[in-house]
């Protein structure tokens, strides 16, 4: 990476505000020295955070609105009253070119809309889809759809298999990524028309996509493919469901440790390795959901990160610009013939 | 419970077959005086094992067959020419009075269809759902369908409300159990419109039923609602997606324990608390998916159990025929109104 990469900051977006924001776009700026920024908000808010790191102030720009989305805001009053928010306008500078993309830890389904309002989808895609990086037993893989399309026919499926494929190969640096549909059952009859129609569809491809087949709801922790396909209905559940087992398991493990004077002394001694362990597991490693099939970078950063986290999703954006995933996007579904689908159904957000 | 309980087992189901059947048919025994067992199948394999124990032998009848359905076999074979296979068989006497209940560790989508077509469904319920207990923060809950149907309307959904809220008051023991449907949002606007349906009827119902609103996956694990109600395609996957994370997390901490001297050191001093950890989280104690809605008690136990959990899936099927729980899911159906749905969609098995 070495030309400039711009990214356009939602500077009022998440539960911690514009500080969050500017301490994580200086962790970023130390890791991609090539980024810039252009923050998005209320300038008195701002200003004051950004004049104490002098090297991120040098490379950023603000743009002052005193508008904001706010996070429990409905869609069509967003769309009616929000056009000149800090996340609209940071969607703005990418529609116009001043930006490569844009991050914001506010509302999703505002982001979504704003995206696909201002940047549209690729040429080739019907739906854009959400989109995340998780960790595995064998490292990391991506997932999608995870919310923004509850209901999917086959066509839209063999799409996210696309840019997913084409996100872990050049983002997650995966050679030959495989793919998998997620199903209650790995044999070819499982599930309903529309996935075992897309399986078909990915079976046939002559795409040089690695279709392993269906997948079940634990091969996604044991990292069994690198791309799991679902829409956007079974894959927010799977996540949330897979978050909540894990924090679980970690409470568990905590009232273990406290059980006796012999636990607690066991504790301290497994400590450092513990505390490795849950840096390991810690979710603003992973914060961070790319919207794959506008035609622009835009990247949703959970709402109650810090800045670490959202110096995460900053990567993201970055690297999806670097590597300039969308060309190839548009490369590969331009070799695949879709056939009408039978069931047109509507859009979730 | 004072009366007899007489359960119908298949003692050629499951990866270790009529010696971890008979030894499970054991353990239940002692928790359960008041159990007594047929077991389907081939008897040279069955005696040979129940003449070791004594007090188990003289509540135990054997009957023969050669026939058993095999673990990979289609639904449309079975059915054809598995009628007289020891699942089939005990399925069978369930239907002719002769058992409480039946519980296999074999082929689900055979017990399933068996069950459906020799016992039918509960007057009041179109579609037999699966559920199963799982465990919370909070303590127990029951989830279901888990993949029984993939596709459901909002007639089949309120149904398993009913049906998993009849569950965990009596089996469970919940004195107002709260149910909660599961969503991709709390907010009353997610979802599809089947599931929206179903929550309006739920909150008008003139039952008790303590109708929670919406949850997200990670409630599920949470504890939040006492009924976790989803369709049989996003159940299946919670559920195995939930499994799939707490192996990753358990993966994780053994290998953060061999980290170094000291990590292992401190297992040593932890492990009788992680011990009872492991005890507490052993996915033994969860066995048993009970098939909510047919006309009778049938019990699903994981084909790949040893006889600890055998026993828990026959302690399921024993609490359910003892709590009576199906006239009492008759009785609530019977004061629902239900509207003609409009969603009229296949069943899965």
């Amino acid at each position: 990476m070495s030309e400039e990469i711009v990214l356009a900051l939602d500077a009022m977006g998440g539960d911690q505000g514009p500080e969050m924001v500017v301490k994580g776009a200086n962790i970023a700026r130390v890791r991609y020295p090539d980024l810039r920024f252009i923050l998005f908000g209320d300038e008195t808010a701002i200003r004051p955070v950004l004049d104490r790191f002098k090297k991120l102030n040098s490379v950023s720009t603000v743009r002052h609105t005193e508008e904001a989305v706010q996070s429990d805001e409905k869609l069509r009053v967003v769309l009616r009253q929000r056009r000149n928010s800090s996340m609209s306008l940071a969607v703005d500078s990418v529609g116009k070119g001043e930006a490569h993309g844009v991050v914001s830890a506010g509302n999703t389904g505002a982001l979504m809309a704003f995206s696909k309002l201002v940047l549209k989808t690729l040429p080739g895609i019907d739906r854009p889809a959400m989109g995340s990086i998780f960790p595995t037993k064998r490292g990391e893989s991506v997932m999608l759809d995870l919310g923004a399309n509850i209901d999917c026919n086959s066509n839209h499926l063999v799409q996210f298999a696309i840019m997913g494929e084409v996100f872990a190969r050049n983002v997650l640096g995966v050679t030959e990524p495989t793919v998998g549909l997620l199903n209650i059952g790995s044999e070819e009859g499982k599930g309903n028309n529309t996935i075992r129609t897309a399986a078909a569809t990915l079976r046939q491809s002559d795409l040089p996509i690695k279709f392993h087949g269906f997948i079940e709801g634990d091969d996604i922790a044991a990292g069994t493919v690198d791309v799991v396909v679902t829409d956007g209905f079974a894959g927010n559940i799977a996540l949330k469901t897979a978050e909540g087992a894990a924090r679980l398991y970690g409470g568990y493990i905590r009232s273990a440790f406290k059980r006796s004077v012999m636990s607690r002394a066991g504790y301290l001694l497994a400590r450092p390795a513990l505390k490795m362990l849950r840096e390991r597991l810690d979710p603003r490693t992973y914060n961070g959901a790319m919207f794959l099939g506008v035609n622009g970078v835009a990247v949703k950063s959970h709402g109650g990160t810090d800045h670490k986290g959202f110096a995460n999703a900053l990567s993201v954006a970055a690297d999806m610009v670097a590597q300039g995933i969308n060309p190839k996007i548009i490369e590969d579904l331009s070799r695949m013939n879709f056939e009408d689908s039978a069931e047109p159904k509507r859009a979730a957000i």
